[in-house]
């Protein structure tokens, strides 16, 4: 990590930014990089991250994940999507447009943390120091994608996330399978049993009063939703997966406007080659849930905790521990930022921009919006097949071209605006489609 | 395990076997010694193995686990109890009676596999190349234990062992929790709700047909087992275990003579420190059952894997592997090899030798008493609390003692009784209680 924030100062940089430093913070460090033109003019920060996801199996990897290996039109390597290929983008779209003009129409500030794959722990306190610092009239959060390559998009939602690891242990020591199988219970069995009964039969969540504050979509709404191209079947081959979810639900919907509980990882007893008969001491698992307004972190998390030790047989040990989480986002899809985004993206790829919302997450969203007080433009050109957090990350070359040309062009649209024209007050609440 | 061969090899000469080799297998290799003193005395076989399981968790053990740890009449080190205390018991028995006699009344022969933990895959084939040299008149089986200290045992009974790996691939690649959280199968969560499903709400094993081949007790044997004395309370205590198990059955009956269904280990998805907001493509279980008289590990095995497929969610890929699979045993109780052993044993105890089923499987049993048609004497010193498999493993020092008594003088009483005495034809069927 510190190599990559010092890599990454440098590249800055070279890239035209006349300020940049790498910011400490309890965890692993951020880098932030400036270039003040004029105080009158606005002032854009943009977001992004330098931190990835572990790489693990690396087996599967087609190349070593940090050696790039482009073909076909991609770059594979674990990053390239996200989201230290958003901060090319943005590098890139910088130097090309002081290579052709000069000078910038506004101010830049990039925030490029560090820990956004870890929850963005520090991300806050970071904001509260460098608040001065880091003041702007728009946020720029390039952490997103679209739904297709022919489909410009702005994201105006973001699902929320909660963490958590589920601890069971029913024996203080590894036990015997001979000696005690079948009259002792097994922790790997009551996990099992455990996380069988976090959904129903219908792919419901389980969990009792889980849905109490989920904003239903209109009916309108899901009509809106159901216009946006999307490629369900390719979707699912894209990660060779079968498809599934809550009844009721289309796909589209499921990953953006319902809330999910997955297991994302599992692990207890013997795990290698062949075989040891032993009832393990302990097991446990990662579970996740995806959260979308009007759900708070805190209130699924006791429900969710209370749930699992309620259903736990009595004489086990249950640890439920939280270990991160983070608010669902909507933006204000109405403001001037959003609105000149939404016209270049169609500028430049040509198609009508469509107002998206995404099933993953980004806590700092959250963080930039309410700690600064800006409204945010998430503003991203991953695709759906990126494989982003799994093996073989890669990019569509052209998705990061066509960016830094939007890019360019936003800055350039937002000179224009100035100060004056960007100084909406951030509309919250459901977003609109674009009018 | 070649160091391991090499030092008992040297270990049962300093002992007083005339012979001793390292025999190898495909596997491990094995170690057999022999001393014949007489061609008509009569020849007895010991069985025993100098592999052991895994030592992991290897932070939870007070000591190195290959450093022995003497304390409070204890000894502590993997394989104390199961099976490098038992081998020592053998050659510290022969070493005395040679030191204290000069010579046997005996033919002893040893042979001590290197692959019990595997499931003994080479130990049958061992058996046929080396038949000849193996040749005895009666085997005796050092890889048992007794219900207590104070209650000598003979074990006449061990159940047999299927044990499988299940694996489930539900994509082709890991997959970002926020991206296809929700729409798509989990295999972590498929796994669950499948091993869920391997036991109903009363503890039994759900797998249809599962018990059709057990063999249930009558009334009578049924009163037998419940007059042995068995500290149920310390037996979950000594693991820090919840007792649980098959409805309508003791704690012991579910120990000896009812089968089981354990999940030996479980994996899938991010197992480390933190979050990886991922949905694995694959997850995977370790099952075992510990299986009864009259039940069949294909049969079982088939059984097992047809519920399994059957119960998976269209579209989520299935392996069903055997790992390995060992017979059920019942020892013929009548005869006279076992008879001597249970007087000799009351002898040096000081109390009624009790005839006892074990829980555990030990598959060379079943290959010594089938290929070598020699009848078996099940005869071990271990004790519930001796953590075997499991970290912190030990032997209680005046069970390891007494046995040594023991051992000297059965092959005194097995010299007195002859070739001609120890002919008996074995026994086969269910064990009554002595006579």
């Amino acid at each position: 990590m510190r190599r990559s924030a010092e890599f990454l100062r440098q590249a800055a940089l070279d890239a035209g930014f006349t300020v940049a430093e790498v910011w400490e913070t309890a965890g692993h460090p951020a880098v932030f990089a400036e270039r003040i033109e004029d105080p009158l003019l606005p002032t854009v920060l943009v977001y992004g991250h330098h931190d990835v996801q572990p790489v693990d199996p690396v087996e599967e990897w087609e190349k070593a994940p940090f050696e790039a290996l482009e073909r076909d039109g991609l770059l594979l390597g674990r990053g390239t999507a996200d989201d230290k290929g958003h901060l090319v983008m943005h590098l890139e779209a910088l130097r090309g447009f002081l290579q052709a003009r000069g000078r910038l129409p506004i101010n830049l500030k990039l925030i490029a943390e560090g820990e956004e794959e870890d929850g963005s722990e520090h991300f806050q306190a970071l904001l509260v120091e460098h608040r001065d610092r880091l003041q702007a009239d728009v946020g720029v959060i390039s952490d997103t994608g679209m739904p297709a390559e022919n489909v410009p998009a702005l994201t105006v939602a973001l699902r929320g996330l909660a963490y958590w690891e589920l601890r069971i242990e029913a024996a203080s020591t590894d036990l015997h399978s001979g000696v005690y199988g079948g009259t002792v219970l097994n922790p790997i069995t009551v996990l099992a049993q455990m996380l069988a009964e976090l959904h129903d039969g219908h792919g419901r969540v389980a969990v009792p009063g889980f849905y109490d504050d989920v904003q239903e979509l209109s009916a309108a709404e899901r009509r809106e939703m159901a216009a946006i191209p999307f490629d369900e079947a390719g979707f699912a081959a894209e990660g060779g997966a079968v498809l599934g979810g809550e009844a009721g639900y289309s796909t589209m919907e499921r990953r953006t406007v319902r809330p999910t509980m997955e297991i994302c990882g599992i692990w207890g007893g013997y795990q290698g080659e062949g075989s040891k008969t032993v009832i393990p001491a302990r097991a446990a698992a990662k579970l996740s849930s995806r959260l979308v307004p009007n759900q708070d972190a805190d209130r699924v998390t006791s429900l969710v905790g209370a749930y699992l030790r309620q259903i736990a047989p009595p004489g086990v040990r249950v640890e439920f521990l939280t270990i991160s989480t983070g608010r669902w986002v909507l933006t204000p899809s109405r403001h001037p930022a959003v609105g000149a985004a939404a016209e270049i993206l169609a500028e430049v790829w040509g198609e009508e921009t469509r107002f998206i919302r995404e099933g993953g997450s980004i806590p700092p969203v959250v963080a930039i919006a309410e700690e600064l007080g800006v409204p945010c433009v998430l503003l991203g050109v991953g695709l759906p097949g990126d494989h982003i957090h799994a093996p073989n990350e890669r990019v569509v070359l052209a998705q990061l071209f066509r960016g830094m040309q939007a890019v360019g062009r936003l800055w350039e649209r937002y000179g224009e605006l100035g100060k004056a024209g960007l100084s909406g007050p951030p509309e919250t609440g459901v977003p609109a489609p674009p009018t």
